[in-house]
């Protein structure tokens, strides 16, 4: 699980009355352990009963009249919905928002969209059906059209991983997309990189978009020319590690000697294809992933990639949505990331070193 | 998605009527579409409904009443319970299910047990309470105490991956772990292996045990000793890679030139660290994998493994489900792996590459 590397909070909302949420965590317990120790509850100990009744009074704390009647018609569960299961990053941030929501007595009902803006809609409308008190969307195809779709609707919505909100009703937690990119690319320009490549997707196109923008800002902050040879995002496939592998020769001819790609899948695929063609990472290509997903610890070699926090956006997903079941509203969140140098980044090799390797050279040196 | 492997039924159920599942497998369309065309459903074509509805008398169907009076009463929904989302296996099982379940108009819900049987139970009573139509499980902890559980319930449940139903009540769709065991290790023996070890995992605690018996049924189908020092099961961790990267240095110690991993995850980690002690695959060491997940064949070299149809596991057991909620009762069913050999495998180096290699050499030579 990852550490907790603190929290920023961007986008301001107005000031509000002090919540359980602000409570919990001021004194380091959940929300739901607050709301139990002021009802006096007899699963919380006498001595963590009387620490929070206390703390209440110093902050001021009166209970919200909204959020008391709200209790009374939960059904406890909070429905997620997922652009899919099998990618590999949704799984440990399902895992956080479970973590919290079991602790304060939630169920959580996870649904995909299969990559389809219209089972996203369906699903979302089979949540509200269900009356689930909440929804947290992961990689969402409609983000931009919530705030017509959920006008009138009472259920609370998280989007993780979106950012700038069309409306104030609706709530995110995100890791920032293009200062991680920018992060990311910055690490290869130190190393001495000057032809450094992406690899982009076509089933994500806002985290696509950032994370392309990240790698132009970083490269143009460097003043290094935006090559397109350098930028490869094929059609063909939805499947990234496919991706990966297929870039790998156009990013060749286009003189790369470092590869920033869109997620570790993709690096996975990429790392499979210079190993299949007897390429040596990172002598011969520098790659760096994102994500951290758990395998990257154990490619061969293990790779360097930029960590997105995924348990802790998934709690802290889960905190947001039950301090505004508790009447508050809340400020957005941006988690983030963490630079991973594991052993796919080095020095770019030599000229001769290449030739050697059977690569071709850099067609100009943009320097 | 995997190809349809054929399917081999077992353990007998008593001979009933005709079902609309019986005459979609004939008609080649899904059940709900025979649903509406004896319905003369508006969105079924006149050539589909005409075609469905012959070929509904050819095969003598009635309709069948109690079926009838259940869909009055469905919701609709699907419940599914996974030990966790994180496993790398559950992805595209899920995907199989929601792919006959959106076609027939059911929404798919997905919870987890996190691995404990308390939760386990937590998550099936509050389907149940949800009135979920059915539900189908994964890699279930209490299979064993279903029975008693669902006693008195109606909610149909459908396991993937366990067979011997303690009762008639229980429907299940599985691989036979034991006889795809045994196909991986009697690769090995046929390339020539005799010290070959076997990495399991206590997290799943009967699917280890039935493949670890498929290896000890190998090894004594070839007059080779069980050696219990071969038999890594460490207690440490519950991570799969993690296993597999702390049980190379005792495979070596105990001799082993190849290894059976319990999954592909527990063959990354041992892939991982073979790397890291130089040693090469599959030159020093073979390995084998279990599942083929979707990274398998991107590994550094791809794996060799055993392939677990998942698409296709999630895909019957949804169709046994619709069989049930049509009335029917249909048979259990085994589907069959199939070895998929990649590029970890090969046959066992001399004695003397092994000394070059640094690697301990057999203690024992068993033939």
């Amino acid at each position: 699980m990852e550490q907790d590397h603190g929290v920023q909070s961007r986008s301001h909302s107005r000031p509000t009355a002090v919540s359980i949420y602000d409570i919990a965590r001021r004194a380091n317990v959940s929300p739901s352990t607050v709301s139990r120790a002021l009802e006096n509850h007899p699963r919380i100990g006498a001595e963590t009963r009387k620490r929070i009744q206390e703390l209440a009074r110093e902050m001021d704390y009166v209970p919200n009249a909204v959020a008391r009647s709200l209790i009374a018609n939960r059904t406890w569960t909070i429905g997620m919905v997922l652009a899919t299961i099998a990618d590999p990053f949704m799984g440990r941030v399902v895992e956080g928002v479970e973590h919290v929501a079991i602790e304060a007595g939630f169920n959580v009902f996870v649904s995909t969209s299969q990559n389809d803006p219209q089972r996203e809609i369906a699903v979302m409308k089979m949540l509200k059906q269900r009356r689930v008190d909440g929804i947290i969307v992961i990689a969402s195809h409609l983000f931009d059209q919530y705030p017509r779709l959920f006008y009138r609707s009472k259920t609370p919505v998280i989007v993780i991983n979106e950012q700038k909100p069309p409306s104030d009703a609706m709530h995110f937690v995100s890791v920032d997309d293009i200062r991680e990119a920018y992060r990311a690319v910055e690490h290869l320009l130190k190393l001495g990189h000057s032809r450094i490549g992406y690899i982009g997707v076509t089933n994500r196109p806002k985290s696509n978009q950032h994370r392309l923008q990240g790698y132009r800002e970083a490269l143009q902050a460097a003043s290094i020319p935006i090559d397109p040879a350098l930028i490869i995002v094929p059609e063909e496939t939805q499947d990234h590690m496919r991706i990966g592998e297929i870039s790998l020769e156009p990013l060749l001819t286009a003189g790369a000697t470092a590869v920033f790609c869109y997620n570790d899948a993709v690096a996975i695929g990429l790392l499979s294809a210079c190993s299949k063609r007897g390429l040596a990472v990172p002598e011969d290509l520098s790659i760096i992933g994102f994500d951290d997903i758990d395998i990257a610890a154990y490619t061969v070699p293990p790779l360097t990639t930029v960590r997105q926090p995924r348990f802790q956006l998934g709690q802290r997903a889960m905190l947001m949505l039950l301090a505004i079941l508790d009447g508050q509203e809340p400020e957005n969140e941006i988690v983030p990331g963490e630079l991973v140098i594991r052993q796919t980044t080095a020095r770019p090799a030599s000229d001769q070193a290449r030739r050697q390797a059977h690569i071709p050279l850099r067609p100009v040196d943009v320097r």
